[in-house]
């Protein structure tokens, strides 16, 4: 079984974007009221959409979670946000329903700058024991690009750990679009906000004073294998838990592109903690002139690592998402 | 020859560092006096550091700038960092004149947040004219991680590259110390910068305005090797400069530490634009336990990648340095 366990719902239908519209434009009057989507609708976003690309590169089912870039915790209020953090969860709610065999739900929290992320408990509780969803995705810098909150390290955030630990389900690591000029969304700020939020959490206690938690470093985990060396030295001179062990409290996911990166991503991390992942329809949604084949179609370069074996890819492909995830057991799609 | 493109003088004498506490406690009544090192405190400070260790390594010359994390553009106003900036760049000078078989200079900026780059123009050719430096650093946050000013391909900056570009100097593009409780300074700060002011210039029509700007990329471009095929979609979508063809505008350093890092470096960069560089006595001063031998030692990593010509080293320690500072031609110690 091949799982993509970094999927967001990009291709919703236009009800969502009118939502979010109007929400902006009538800010003085916050409401959930007023999402207007068909089943059909959802559907046809899909069918055309994931499901089709899904069918045609053997992905059995997909982890998906609201559009990160479009979460925007840096707009409105702490109430905005949870407003739009309801309907987008819903929404995947939704289409986990349709599509019982083939998506699983990943929710976003309703962040918001300056407010306490213990705020967020209720809405993943929600998340998880409502819709049976596996895990969520945190943005260590809600403000969009200003990094104005407490880093993972603070206690500021032990409230969020406190239940992602209780329901035993991971975080990943995702940033939201920037609203700084100085960052790319996609490109640097994504990330900047993986590199980032990995050392916040070396330079920590929080995985002495939160055991079980795990986390999921997407695109690759941004620099970290490329510049192991240097977080190696650091964790020296720091007096840091040594890297080699540090990096098993993550999951990395394989969003890279090329045959470089994918054989270093997984030399550096080792087999037993890299989940596949295509980040499909993502930041990278175009055609490699040089194979003529879509960048996140990038499942061929972990079938093209001369030295893995086949129970390595077993782990890559699917094992090792579901001790990531242990609440993938109890979905109807992945039970083993 | 084996030349080290990127030094900076982390070992000065305390009368340096005097000086910028009393600058500090005294930030009322600016001044630039008050800086007391003798020529022999210099002399010790580099004999038992930086060229003690150029000895044992077999690095002939050094290129040489004050602390990174020391300019602080951040702290005071614009006429401190002036001052401050000023200072340090007298002191490479005293280093160059003392040593001037071993040591090259490169300056530092007196920015400021909010400041146009137009003010860094006098002290950049006062440095290459007066003291015949080579090249400067340009940090592209003077906020220290709040990224309060223009990108880089923002006319903001065009001012101090019309500057550049007259004086035939390139410009190393290099973080300060971060005062933003999000980021570690030589961790993710430095490398954030690097990667961010890459994806700000592919965003920009700077090389189409400057053809002949330079810049050089330290920490081997933070994590634009590893995440090439990410900024080659980049580069697709947006229709920037096609990524192999927009990396030539830069020289990038061979400051990583990890065999695997270094040749995935090299191979994505090609060998006609990597410059040797090792950062010492920089972020990774420490022994490596695997090799017990220092993480910045990283010329062995050169030598030991396997498809590499002697030709093609001759370019990575000596020939591509000269091209990327032409000014290296006029310097006493290494006229070809």
């Amino acid at each position: 079984m091949l799982i993509d366990a970094h999927g967001h719902y990009t291709t919703v239908p236009a009800g969502l974007r009118v939502f979010r519209a109007l929400q902006i434009s009538q800010m003085g009057k916050p409401s959930k009221r007023g999402v207007s989507i068909s089943d059909d609708e959802i559907r046809a976003s899909l069918e055309k959409g994931q499901l089709k690309l899904m069918d045609e590169r053997g992905i059995e089912v997909m982890l998906i979670s609201p559009m990160a870039s479009a979460m925007g915790h840096h707009f409105g209020s702490a109430l905005i946000s949870r407003h739009w953090t309801e309907v987008n969860n819903d929404l995947i709610d939704r289409v986990c329903r349709l599509f019982p065999t083939r998506f699983i739900g990943v929710c976003s929290l309703p962040q918001s700058p300056g407010v306490s992320p213990r705020e967020c408990a209720d809405e993943l509780e929600r998340c998880v024991r409502e819709f049976g969803f596996v895990g969520c995705n945190l943005n260590p810098d809600p403000s969009g690009g200003y990094w104005t909150d407490p880093p993972l390290g603070d206690e500021w955030w032990y409230p969020l750990y406190e239940k992602l630990q209780a329901l035993d389900v991971p975080a990943m690591i995702h940033a939201s679009a920037t609203c700084n000029p100085a960052f790319h969304t996609v490109g640097s700020h994504y990330l900047n906000v993986d590199s980032t939020a990995f050392l916040q959490l070396m330079d920590s206690r929080v995985f002495r004073d939160f055991p079980t938690l795990r986390f999921i470093l997407a695109h690759g985990g941004g620099n970290v294998p490329y510049q192991a060396a240097r977080y190696k030295a650091l964790s020296i001179i720091h007096e840091w838990e040594p890297f080699d062990d540090f990096i098993k409290h993550f999951y990395w996911d394989t969003t890279v592109y090329s045959q470089e990166a994918m054989e270093l991503l997984i030399k550096v991390v080792g087999v037993d903690h890299i989940i596949y992942a295509s980040e499909m329809l993502g930041g990278v949604n175009a055609i490699d002139p040089v194979t003529a084949r879509s960048f996140d179609e990038n499942k061929r370069l972990v079938d093209a690592v001369p030295w893995l074996t086949g129970p390595d890819r077993t782990k890559i492909f699917e094992e090792n998402v579901r001790k990531a995830y242990p609440r993938l057991v109890q979905s109807r799609s992945v039970r083993p």
